[in-house]
């Protein structure tokens, strides 16, 4: 294989469609979505169906789906549950489909349907998304959810980290800035995560909203090996 | 004063003009249209009209304007010259209305223009231009060019430096996650500026068409103590 092309997008507002048709799309939203769904996937979810629409949500409640739905962290009253990991129990999840709205995440994995593939990242599956990454003979652009269209730290750390592996792979090269800038900030980041985190918009958003227990697991590298996957429309476990 | 808010925004496509209406914003394109636009006040320019359309130049020159004008780096044919700092010579400029239109930047002026003020920054003017802000009572957004809505490296960096010398005035405060990527990548750039920007595509396609030979200029910081300032559609030196 000759080498592919990485590129990182810190924003969906900075996202151009036409460019990416032949690439892996790699979604992250580490507080919390992309942190979500790959715990759902670790304790044995059947698959997720993410919905932009609050409206649309709704429908499928009631139609009998679990539904897993927050704006601004909040739950939002109709819903089974929110946004956090530690929702996403083996009890609630196992075997299931869930219908998932988040303020940020599930809109933008919309947004990407146009690309070769869609997948989702975090600490959580950074070793196993990195390996199947390198395997694949394909572009990649790392898309990194922000907060409503904002550049943030937290999910550009993260995509830094892939890179940074994704790089030393030797199966890549990029003339994006935004990847370079990621694997400096990344490379500020890593001797303590918890505490470059700290200066993050979102971690304080989540601290006021006493939201933020999750936040040291959402840092935890290779809590699974899952990779979750868009197909038709839905979530699924890339190993099925 | 008590305490003003400090943002920065990495790309024109993720300025939200209605946040700004009462900020002064700092437009920083260092390579290379703030720092020509600082260049040619240096050099005794009477004022600069920036134009973001080719035709609206074109319209100008006809009418007998000093037309500097380019596209992805090369001049335009029916221009003076080009975006080049180094074009804006006193023998050309001094006492001259010089219209501008440039790949990126001068579209980028207009576009902040329902925002309290408009002033451009780069190195050239760093230690003029943050004296003067930290003067003022008004919230600041400093607005990185970048390249065709692009994040750039060497936009940030200059945001970086501006926001260091902001924050340490302990005049200003901020929840930006923008801003603090950028002082951290400052942080790491500043030891070696010039080796730093390296990396930045931007200074591959300067070299690639041979127009890298400012670069070491742009970077150097204190060159003058003018502040180009939009009024009523025109940059003039603020001093006057």
């Amino acid at each position: 294989m000759s080498k592919r092309n990485l590129e990182t997008c810190f924003s969906p507002a900075l996202f151009e469609a036409g460019a990416h048709r032949d690439s892996i799309v790699v979604i992250i939203d580490i507080l919390r979505a992309s942190s979500a769904i790959c715990t759902a996937f670790a304790n044995g979810a059947a698959s997720i169906i993410p919905v932009a629409e609050v409206s649309l949500a709704m429908d499928y409640k009631s139609r009998g789906y679990l539904v897993a739905a927050e704006r601004d962290g909040f739950v939002l009253d109709f819903a089974d549950f929110g946004n956090s990991p530690f929702n996403f129990t083996k009890e609630k999840v196992e075997g299931k489909t869930i219908v998932y709205s988040t303020t940020n995440g599930t809109g933008i994995i919309n947004l990407t349907l146009s690309s070769y593939m869609t997948v989702i990242g975090s600490f959580l599956n950074i070793g196993a998304i990195t390996r199947w990454l390198i395997k694949q003979d394909r572009d990649i652009l790392l898309l990194c959810a922000g907060w409503k269209n904002r550049f943030n730290i937290e999910d550009t750390v993260c995509s830094g980290a892939i890179s940074e592996i994704l790089m030393n792979s030797n199966n890549f090269t990029t003339i994006c800035d935004s990847t370079f800038a990621a694997i400096d900030l990344w490379s500020l980041a890593c001797h303590d995560l918890s505490g470059y985190i700290e200066k993050a918009a979102q971690r304080t958003r989540l601290r006021d909203k006493n939201l933020d227990d999750c936040i040291k697991f959402c840092l935890t590298p290779d809590f699974t090996d899952k990779i979750p996957i868009m197909k038709n429309g839905v979530l699924v476990d890339n190993i099925q």
